[in-house]
């Protein structure tokens, strides 16, 4: 079943203490789609200013990303830049220019409006919500935000909250939508208003899935080494997005398959960290993949 | 099979953002000696001033808790007080007397000195040292420390570590211990220094095994609320031991007795921060230790 995700296509600077890496491919849609396709076609839905090299379109199209529906507008793609501090966790935006993202209004082709799995990343929630007024009713919808958007668009998030199956959120993010101090009360405050699964991410500390009936907390893999940790969330969604719609799950479905869910979603998501980039991700293999999962459940299983 | 522990008898001072208690039991051998006595008898060492109460002794005493060793000097019991912010993690001490616990030097009962199972808490390692030169050949025994020691006695930890079978401590401790930024590689580190097993605490975010040829993540309980979560490291270390000590578990067994000693850890812990000092340690019985442990089970496995 294809995937549908709606998000950033960018370039990144990155500095860490020991390297610095110049203008490589970046974006919340890139991250979930090379996670994705792993697990189910996908289709990625952006837009690239004409600055955008051909090569990095044609990587996500070689991982069998249907790239057709990132518009390439003239200006410039999305520049992000960040440095890492030591532990390789907190980080300082040096750089933000929206370019060619700032006017974003995403049109999904007619084609794709019946694709059965909806990711919305990070974007404005009014623009999400035009995504899912475009949509036939996708299978399961699955959704990211962000604390800018918890903080100043706090209406419209609401209203997307209450269309879609699943929210995606660090741990800060879900304190702060929800003015809880418990990840357990937070989690029943989202759930009450809209979806009915959550999926909290803390980072090197892995992520906890609130379901209908069960909750499953998920390590994160121990990397010996960490390179560049952006875009691990995004990994995240799409190995996690990418399991339910390979599995054909839908939201009236047990919590199992959402279960198994998370546990691809960590898989994959370790990879990203490995590499500066997405080229951690490019090492996904399905023998490397179930290493990792083997692995994982050997850290869980008491 | 017993448990000796030797480490600090207090009173501390908790202000949080909603209340306040006034110089409550506290101490890293009182929050263990009650967690580990659902598991397994308990030899308590440690000292008080002439101010300490005997209720707080009697209540320990009516755990199973030998309090034999348990010296009263003239002079006031270490006093600590600290407030912790919004989050409930982050605190700020505001005073530390250490009254009688400056002189602190133990002396093991010549009966005690056979005791199979040593949990040497978080003091001076000169004093840990002294009373591992004390103890006949324990069967295992766990080493807790901190960031104090870590930085201004280097030698007589190394010297600690050398000799004991687990080291429990902080993930920010275990970076600072070996200069690594990976848990992992910290680990890795750590057992070269002596400790067959490492076990890495993490608060909210639970505790890792590194066993001898395994990992296990444990996640901490979720809990509704948090009143207080002063002593639940030591409390966890209590259920930790406490359930080695009762499978009579020794260093050359497989990680098997480990990771569940992991789960019994987590489990008992997570009732100390529900309640002030060690009042939610109080509200421990083998039933609602049971459903812990259930509720645990159910949050990790796949």
């Amino acid at each position: 079943m294809s995937i549908l995700v709606v998000g950033s296509v960018a370039y990144d600077t990155v500095e860490t203490i020991t390297a610095k890496y110049d203008r490589l491919l970046g974006g919340s849609a890139s991250y979930f789609s090379l996670a994705a396709s792993h697990f189910a076609p996908v289709r990625a839905v952006g837009v690239v200013g004409d600055d955008f090299r051909q090569d990095d379109l044609d990587l996500l199209a070689n991982h069998g990303v249907d790239v057709s529906g990132i518009e390439r507008k003239q200006g410039e793609t999305f520049f992000w830049s960040g440095r890492y501090h030591a532990d390789m966790i907190e980080r300082d935006t040096l750089v933000t220019e929206l370019g060619v993202f700032a006017d974003f209004r995403p049109e999904i082709a007619a084609m794709w409006r019946s694709t059965p799995y909806l990711f919305l990343a990070n974007i404005h929630p009014a623009l999400q919500y035009h995504v899912l007024d475009s949509m036939t009713a996708p299978k399961l919808s699955i959704l990211d935000t962000m604390n800018l958007w918890i903080e100043t668009t706090p209406d419209d998030l609401q209203t997307v909250l209450g269309r879609v199956d699943v929210l995606l959120v660090n741990d800060s993010e879900a304190y702060l939508l929800t003015r809880e101090r418990s990840l357990r009360k937070a989690a029943k405050a989202i759930q009450a208003m809209g979806p009915t699964r959550v999926v909290v991410k803390k980072g090197e500390h892995g992520a906890v899935l609130f379901g209908r009936d069960s909750i499953l907390a998920v390590p994160a893999l121990l990397l010996p080494e960490v390179i560049d940790p952006t875009g691990a969330g995004d990994s995240f969604a799409g190995g996690f997005v990418g399991s339910l719609a390979a599995a054909d799950a839908s939201s009236d479905d047990t919590d199992a398959v959402f279960r198994q869910a998370m546990l691809d979603g960590t898989a994959v998501a370790s990879f990203c960290p490995e590499g500066f980039s997405v080229e951690g991700l490019l090492r996904v293999t399905s023998s490397t993949l179930k290493k990792r999962l083997d692995e994982l459940r050997a850290m869980m299983i008491p």
